[in-house]
């Protein structure tokens, strides 16, 4: 198929490498044009604009910071909705608001192009590996007809459901990881005061019902004070911004996210924000006289 | 092995039978001594008082309620420091203060009695199939000694470390676990708020960074706001209890696990004392407007 994608970040330029070597014609595109380089040298080609990047695609990914730069890339100046045919699919795989998704999508259906929303976790690592758990909102149809391309770059793939569900439920995976990582950081802060060898106590703990990705792959982050990436805190305080906002809309109760979206603010105010997430242990370590 | 059993509650009764089952010499004791019938018709001779089922016994096993209840049987009156032989091992199974046990451990070791702190996880399903979690502190000849009895109640068993190391463990266990439930309590929230599939969520999500015990055992009771057995409200937070007052002793910042406990009280005083923990839901659902 042909594809463009617009987007030669960390993510973006791993992903779309992914997509070349799976054997689709593949065009990009970044805002800084450098970055396209790499990617251009295993095969692709370039773009000026994203409208540019859009012209004859069947499939149009876009995968940028926040929600301003998915309205500007998709509906700004030079934007995909001016270079898109009607028919072709837009897919969102930046994490970005639920709310504007939706809207982003109904602007996109009046000129009779589709839309999809995808974003994903699993971080660099899996961008490179094409591991990524990519979790995909809209048609039935267009995430058929997209398949080939996802499966290029991610492991795990699932519709669940309509336009915003795929923004929905990584939401819902930010809020979920949010107090996890503090309850784990809040675990290994009791056990190290109490002197225990944390190493064993990990190991007893973990096939019970206290046992979690974190507890496996960042305790010992937690443990020795150390928060090499991983995913930064200051990404996912964006992210938890995102779910709070959604709450905020839609009206729910969320007492232990909002509790580390605070937390998260000090740490990246005290020069933390771009190490992993489980640096969230820092402020419970400091504030049990640890560190 | 010649074995006491202190202790006929649903787990105790369970526990003392698988030790029957492998071959072991069992006397039991209980309280409510009607409760020692069903473990007596499988085999097991039965004792007037703590201190009599000690009598001649290798090790003598406690599995009661609370810290106090456990200094009563092992240190009170026609207790078990007045039956049992210097050289015998006490292992107390209940889940209890760390402080404490160090102390009766102390006590204890004056007459050349040993004694272990050995709490389990896996509820009553677990201590039925002799597939709990055992997490133990004491001296290593002396986990060394009981694991034949030990491994017929056990799947997994750990010496954590020394006298009071493996309720620490536990401690960690239930603050683990306090901000776990409450994370995925928000996740499945936010989801139904927003109107998705949430049993498709799970799958998207249960195998990433979001992953744990609880969101794939228990996210179902969350989203049918059904909270079967399970472990029960109460006895988490007479858990929780014992983890905050030994944060209190230590100095350790616990905010999450202060925020569960908080939440429980409200869910004991509103008559759900007796549902699964999972019942934290109950909160965040209700004050979210869907319930």
């Amino acid at each position: 198929m042909k594809v463009a994608f617009i987007g030669m970040g960390t993510m973006g330029a791993a992903m779309a490498l992914n997509i070349l070597k799976a054997g689709h014609e593949v065009t990009v595109h970044n805002r800084t044009r450098e970055r396209e380089e790499p990617v251009a040298k295993a095969g692709a080609r370039r773009a000026g604009s994203p409208m540019e990047a859009a012209q004859g695609a069947d499939i149009v990914i876009t995968c940028v910071s926040d929600t301003p730069d998915v309205e500007a890339v998709v509906l700004g100046e030079n934007g995909i909705i001016q270079g898109a045919r009607a028919g072709a699919i837009v897919v969102d795989m930046s994490t970005i608001s639920p709310s504007v998704t939706r809207r982003i999508g109904a602007k996109l259906a009046k000129k009779g192009i589709r839309f999809l929303d995808a974003p994903v976790s699993g971080g660099s690592e899996g961008a490179q590996k094409a591991t990524l758990t990519i979790m995909v909102g809209g048609d039935a149809a267009d995430v058929a007809k997209t398949m080939p391309v996802l499966s290029a770059m991610g492991k795990s793939i699932t519709h669940v459901g309509p336009s915003g569900a795929g923004q929905f439920t990584k939401a819902i995976n930010q809020v979920i990881i949010s107090g996890v990582y503090l309850a784990v950081a809040e675990g290994m802060t009791l056990g190290l005061k109490a002197g225990l060898d944390m190493e064993k106590v990990v190991q007893a703990l973990a096939g019970g019902a206290a046992g979690s990705w974190v507890l496996n792959f960042r305790s010992t982050n937690m443990i020795k004070n150390e928060y090499p990436l991983g995913f930064r805190v200051r990404l996912h305080r964006k992210d938890v911004a995102i779910a709070t906002e959604a709450a905020r809309e839609l009206g729910v109760f969320l007492p232990a996210t909002a509790l580390v979206e605070q937390i998260e603010n000090g740490l990246i105010s005290q020069g933390f924000g771009d190490e992993d997430m489980s640096a969230m242990a820092r402020l419970i370590r400091k504030h049990s006289g640890l560190d």
